[in-house]
């Protein structure tokens, strides 16, 4: 199994990136999410997740997006209403493709939000199989009542999620990162079995990743979707298309329709 | 029954604590509602509630959100547009563990609202049961339609809602006020059927609250739900994890999907 | 048939305490839609009207709500975006029990907005029936889906709808303006036949409020719903619990579960 | 066929018209986008898509508006979050009866947004069909779900989609932009067939168009539905109305009830 696992020996280059950087650029590591930007992933995961929230994908504190701009991941804490956070919530973290952060490591972060009782999101390493095996800009996670009934209308050893002949298929692309589908296309979405902790799902998601190269987004049985993208623009449009394709799909199976096909 | 009643001399130190704590700390009963601080419950109510209306829990002046801040029950006036409270519509009692107030009973009161006509929620003391038998910091009532539908949906004598492996089970509290469940845990929420009058729910309500200590929330056959939680951010989340819950299971009934297991 | 209906006789008086009210009173009628006040009906309709286009009440130009205060009634225009009504759109006639405004009867009017094509709701007769025959303060006509799948589920000859053992029936008052419901109550809504034109509906609207004296509403068959109350808080109050049920009665129809009792 | 087809000889003129135009009137085309007019269409276009984004119309990037305005048609980007879109992305073409421009040739614009990367919607030509077919001033693009699984939900080979006795029939326009529907008419939308590429609906399209002169809308299986109206106003009004009826449409088969007559 490739999935990336932290290692001391992976971490340490890390630390000592983390440590270079703040010496050389950072003064205070409050800059890091200081900004008049409305597109500084620090003013944009709050905006983006106020969105979210109206949508049903992080009702509960559930779900969130992480943003990766040049060496730095931005994400939420965990475990808070994703519909309230603020630019001051945001967690910096170093990023290095060797590497994937142990939730609670915390040498390896280049700003933990000053408010007490916070910690990151148990997203994190999923995310960063995201960032180091396909390169994303971006990943967003929800728990959209679409994604999870349809893994529970799907069969019950059902791998994958198929679908074609539908036009929101063209704003998915090959592998999340390539050229985008065509009407004609079957998508298909892997899908992967929950387990009793998040950051358990981080082998599962990247053997998935691997098996399916194609594939733009992970679905997890019970429990949700992650989805990635170049950017943070792309990885948005692509869990909205995904997400309508979700919900056209319950109700096309619960119409006794065939996914697959145009017949 | 054990059951918190209000009697005469359970009132009387309530009484008289009130009074002290007016002689003592407060000028002007109106300070108990001013407060620039958006996390002041005077504020937050009006806030929380005009998003529970955007999810349909409040509507038609139904449901609302007590919360307890150190010795002063904060809630919003009965039959009145939930959508539209004003701080100053905020009705203050104090809180002692010993008496639940008696709807009208206006000596309970540190603060009633001025403007004429307005009395204390019909739920005041359905709220009083999630604080005095467990702790709680808030308590939410919704009108819900996944709550009411599923109560609906499930057998006639069906004592309890019960569900598993779902990943939103996660943001559920053992008790409302424990550690959180796990994904392969059962949920199991009490179903008491409902009354003429909302007060008369009371002991119902407390009953089943002794009856099943690791309930998070009672669901009112025909009616809706009541969640609490350690602060108004837990009581929020369960309430959204809860609604999911239901609102899933309503989903699943109807395509013939079993509600525990992973089968 | 007892129907309010306008005819020349009736319209002299009206006509004149339009003038006597002009004259006495206004000295420029656009004052008549002027005011600071964010209840005034000028400012309410079109604050109403956006939360109505919501809910899905109100698109595609149809639905609204009409405000009786003192003499005065307040409606919006026919055929525009009732989510983009502003004060200066709304139309002023002056009440009197007697009549009912002819759409188009120009001279009734104390107030015609200036701005060119725009003629008042084709509801205005149909909204008359609320003012005369329930003394009602207010009345809201929406387009809601629940309420039109409602007659269509409903068995092709049934005059009524009715449902009991609902909490939400609680919030709906005898008549639309007497004293609320009982859980244990069963609320009767009656459904009269559409007509091709809005107008033809007032009489057979008329006709239904006369053999329900207790309903709070009419439903029309195909179309939508009237609902009415002595405010219109109340008028609001009880058009969300009736849309409400309408669509927990749609749900409980394709369930098969019984719609009254509580078997 | 007479779908209006982009030949070299209809280009000149337009090219001609478009130098014309900007050498008499316009000193800088950025003009053509700026105004404190919140009805132009450079804002307006902006403010609607946000709308329709609520709604679910226009999720994932896809779908939009263009509005005509005496000789200049506006329309979005292509392929960008359409709730995002602001006025200086704007795209301004002349418009001309005589072509269809062809997506991607520039010497046709009187403005291209100068954000790079930007090209003009590929509905582009689809949208030309209401403007020269119709005199349209506006057309609407959604991929909303309803249009979508009314068009699975019908039979396969359905030619159109037909409804009857419903209110908000008269809501829509004989052709989209002639005398209102009757209660009692039947409206008829007719289905094409979807195609790889968005362009290629175009022939189709205007066969369907000319083929059935009172529709006031295009249905695209699996893919979505084009409305449009004399000015965006009735466009939007028409597009709502024609989203409910879909939407009812797909209850209505889903519980088995014939969508013609009042049986």
């Amino acid at each position: 199994m490739s999935a990336p696992t932290s290692s001391a020996s992976a971490q340490q280059p890390v630390a000592q990136a983390a440590q270079a950087t703040q010496s050389q650029n950072i003064v205070d590591p409050e800059d890091l999410i200081r900004s008049d930007d409305p597109e500084h992933p620090a003013n944009l995961i709050p905006e983006l997740c106020r969105g979210f929230y109206k949508l049903g994908w992080v009702t509960g504190t559930g779900g969130g997006i992480s943003i990766r701009r040049d060496d730095h991941v931005y994400l939420a804490p965990s475990g808070v209403q994703k519909e309230r956070i603020l630019p001051e919530h945001i967690f910096v973290l170093p990023f290095a493709q060797s590497s994937v952060p142990k939730p609670g490591s915390q040498r390896d972060f280049l700003r933990i939000p000053s408010k007490k009782g916070l910690k990151e999101s148990a997203c994190t390493p999923l995310f960063w199989n995201a960032f180091t095996m396909r390169n994303a800009g971006a990943c967003i996670h929800t728990h959209s009542q679409h994604a999870v009934l349809l893994t529970l209308l799907l069969p019950r050893d059902a791998q994958s999620f198929q679908i074609s002949h539908q036009e929101m298929i063209k704003g998915v692309r090959l592998g999340g990162n390539g050229s985008t589908l065509r009407f004609f296309d079957t998508l298909e979405v892997p899908i992967i079995e929950n387990t009793a902790d998040e950051e358990d799902l981080t082998e599962g998601m990247a053997e998935a990743m691997e098996k399916f190269p194609n594939a733009a987004a992970i679905l997890v049985r019970r429990h949700g979707v992650y989805v990635w993208g170049n950017t943070w623009e792309q990885a948005k449009t692509q869990a909205e298309c995904l997400d309508y394709l979700f919900e056209m799909a319950c109700k096309m199976l619960q119409n006794k329709l065939p996914l697959v096909g145009d017949a």
